[in-house]
């Protein structure tokens, strides 16, 4: 497939010529004195009063040449490694909402740790998803045990990679070790990583904050999987026109990924953005919008230009129920960054931007993740494929249903979807007029209801439990 | 915008050969005699007993050479004429569904004449539509008035371009000449005519039948505005794979637009098609699957190469109310197709793949063609647009919600949406948790309560109440 442009060549360029001339000459307030210093060590201007770095063009330029074409995520079973582009579209849950939709009452409450477990287990078995980014927070989490609440829960009850952000170093330092507990050993655990971290270290515009650049930093370093989402919000954190969003987007982009390769030449990255426009009309932040769409593409395009992987957190919805306004929000901002070259989607399972998880919802978007991949596949040719003497044998006005070459393709040419109705109105409504959200949600209950394969050996919890006391039980629980 | 391609060019032209191959060797089943006519006397070889016309290489290539670039629909009122690819995405709405969903009851029932009324009014009001593509049947229509009772109340109500279909030439008759008296007569109806007419001629694998073929051999004979849809069905009409489909329907597409040249060179067509995969589980027509968007895609790539304008029957949805499904198959699809540079798309206000209107639906749709016109003006390029001196100005940590320039963009950098919430779940549930439909509904209550700015002036209505005895009240009554 050619994928869809939105700028012209001569524009990528100036779009790069013109982030360039803003890390020079406006320059980034780096919070991170870490930070700060490895810029000032790589030929940076630092102004340590104001925590101003000024990133001269050469220096932009050695340091982008290092990025690397390849990002791999890493999970406790292997066979779900995924590589970006190779792997494209890679679906990933969207991240760290406070609040749940209760699947008994379908009232929002704050989500828990058996959440967490129940999400996992669900995101192992729907196909549509490769990536589990932890989706809720863990309103039950002990003390101290903010993140472990989350990551324990999560790897237990998934074999697929995990991803997810922790608040400050000590978490991340009790994570990577329960990593190291269910890898069997420190060692191991290096070898192939099953956490693969995600941090929001820019704050547009044109900041980078303490603790998550810490944790970059650190990962870096230890050549650990980690990246970064750039969020500019088009008419407060950024400039209103898409243009004016992009360059300023684009150059934050820069400024962590340039920072990244002075620490560890070569570390993979993502191109990964949430990059909004507001609207003004009452300052709300709107995910959902189409414009939302527009900027992935074309930050899809400027990775393109780096020859890096891109990402982001692509089809969120603003809608707080699994209406029209939640299928076509997150259909076309997924269906537009998919034909312009988007590499990975973080789009399953939240309402209301990122503020509730939902069962439901996840399992319909699972479904759009399975349409997205047939999507890339477009129209597979062959010159068996084109079937010129199968329409000579069949001839004008005759059928090919039952056909072999029918028979014998109808698996490969077609998605076949779970949730969507397909059947003629009579029948639907004799099946007791379900929408699609009460399809997915028995869809949810039928999966969770099962015995979940991925839960860790008794050794291994028993590990994990002696090493971190009063932990979460970390078990799926639809069943209660 | 370089729109996405499926194809390389080396299969473009492949299957445009192998699309030759099929006219030339297999031939297409003409059922209608002039038609058959038309075909021998312009080089190709018919065979009387058989009804089977071979197309030669030389004499396609000869007359697809004359394909014009532009087609142009017009309306009773000029300012809502549109061209094609100029105008484009040009939205249309989906058309002759028999039933619809009775805004009180929310039951389905069959449509009227007075429902004709009613969504003519409200096409006439939503922006997101270009042209009123008759959406339903008519059930109360008298004896012989089959279209009459369609046209009319459509015509009545609606300023913008109307565009239908006929059943055979004498309703076709009848249709113009309602036509010429609104226009003031036959010469000033020529000048600019005010109906759009559309059949689909085709019937796949390869068939021409005989009353749309009629009609359009007559209209293209008139210099009257025509173009046809194509319609194979990949596994029972088609090819189970894509590409033998999209060999075929190409094939099918030449078939008529040369036919269309040989009558009168440089007629506008349109290269439209509602190419779709069946679900070959249970043989279900499933126009809403991610297949239907794949082959526009593919359709739109072979209609710029002939250079000719694309479009079709893209954005229909299989689900049977405004759920999650009706949201992302329609806006999928869509997307897909406008990416691809899909110029004209068939896609408002229907459920049950063509089968039954709903006005909440079409106001959902009109806000996704709303969103359409937006995406495919991407990110606009300009030097003043990238705000380089607003960046520097803010700088690092700042904030752009008060600059000026953040007020005199907001409003051209986003669409801003009437029925997508973007309320927080607080605000949203004391506003009484209305779903995506409820709002649209509420929207065609507030437009078709209005007074409607489109009706006749008193004397046309009397000069085609006198000509048409018995006519429908052609009157919108969201009132009653």
């Amino acid at each position: 497939m050619r994928f869809a442009d939105l700028l012209s060549q001569e524009e990528v360029l100036r779009i790069h010529e013109a982030s360039i001339e803003i890390l020079e000459v406006v320059g980034m307030l780096v919070r991170n004195e870490g930070a700060r210093k490895i810029f000032a060590a790589h030929g940076c201007r630092v102004n340590s009063e104001h925590s101003l770095v000024r990133i001269p063009r050469e220096v932009v330029e050695k340091y982008r040449r290092l990025f690397v074409p390849e990002f791999t995520f890493t999970g406790r079973d292997p066979d779900f490694d995924r590589t970006l582009p190779h792997d494209r579209p890679v679906i990933v849950t969207g991240s760290s909402a406070p609040n749940i939709i209760d699947r008994k009452s379908g009232v929002q409450r704050r989500a828990t740790s058996s959440d967490i477990a129940d999400i996992a287990f669900l995101i192992n078995e729907l196909r549509g998803f490769d990536i589990f980014s932890i989706s809720t927070l863990a309103d039950d989490a002990p003390k101290d045990q903010f993140s472990l609440s989350r990551f324990y829960p999560a790897l237990k009850n998934c074999l697929k990679p995990v991803r997810s952000n922790t608040p400050h170093m000590k978490d991340l330092m009790d994570v990577l070790e329960l990593g190291f507990i269910i890898a069997g050993g420190e060692e191991a655990y290096r070898e192939h990583p099953l956490i693969n971290h995600h941090y929001c270290p820019v704050v547009s515009p044109l900041t980078m904050d303490i603790e998550s650049t810490e944790a970059v930093t650190y990962l870096t370093k230890e050549k650990l999987p980690v990246y970064g989402t750039i969020v500019p919000n088009a008419g407060i954190t950024s400039p209103m026109t898409l243009v004016g969003s992009l360059a300023l987007g684009n150059a934050e982009f820069l400024a962590l990924g340039v920072m990244q390769q002075m620490i560890q030449p070569e570390t993979p990255l993502i191109y990964a953005v949430l990059s909004t426009v507001a609207d003004m009309r009452t300052g709300a932040y709107v995910p959902g919008a189409i414009e939302t769409g527009i900027m992935q593409m074309a930050h899809s395009q400027m990775a393109h230009y780096y020859n890096v992987p891109s990402g982001g957190y692509i089809g969120l919805t603003n809608a707080h129920v699994n209406d029209a306004q939640s299928g076509y929000e997150t259909g076309m901002n997924t269906t537009a960054a998919l034909l312009a070259g988007t590499d990975l989607f973080n789009m399953g399972g939240l309402l209301g931007s990122l503020m509730t998880f939902d069962f439901a919802k996840a399992v319909i978007d699972d479904e759009i993740a399975m349409m997205l991949k047939r999507l890339i596949r477009g129209v597979e040719y062959s010159e068996v494929d084109l079937a010129l003497d199968l329409i000579g044998e069949i001839g004008p006005g005759g059928n090919y249903m039952e056909s072999t070459h029918t028979i014998e393709h109808m698996r490969s040419s077609s998605f076949f979807p779970d949730v969507a109705t397909r059947d003629m109105r009579e029948t639907w409504t004799a099946a007791g007029r379900k929408d699609a959200a009460a399809r997915a949600l028995h869809r949810a209950q039928e999966i969770l209801t099962k015995d979940n394969p991925a839960i860790f050996s008794l050794d291994t919890d028993e590990q994990i439990r002696s090493r971190f006391k009063g932990l979460v039980s970390g078990d799926a629980g639809w069943q209660d």
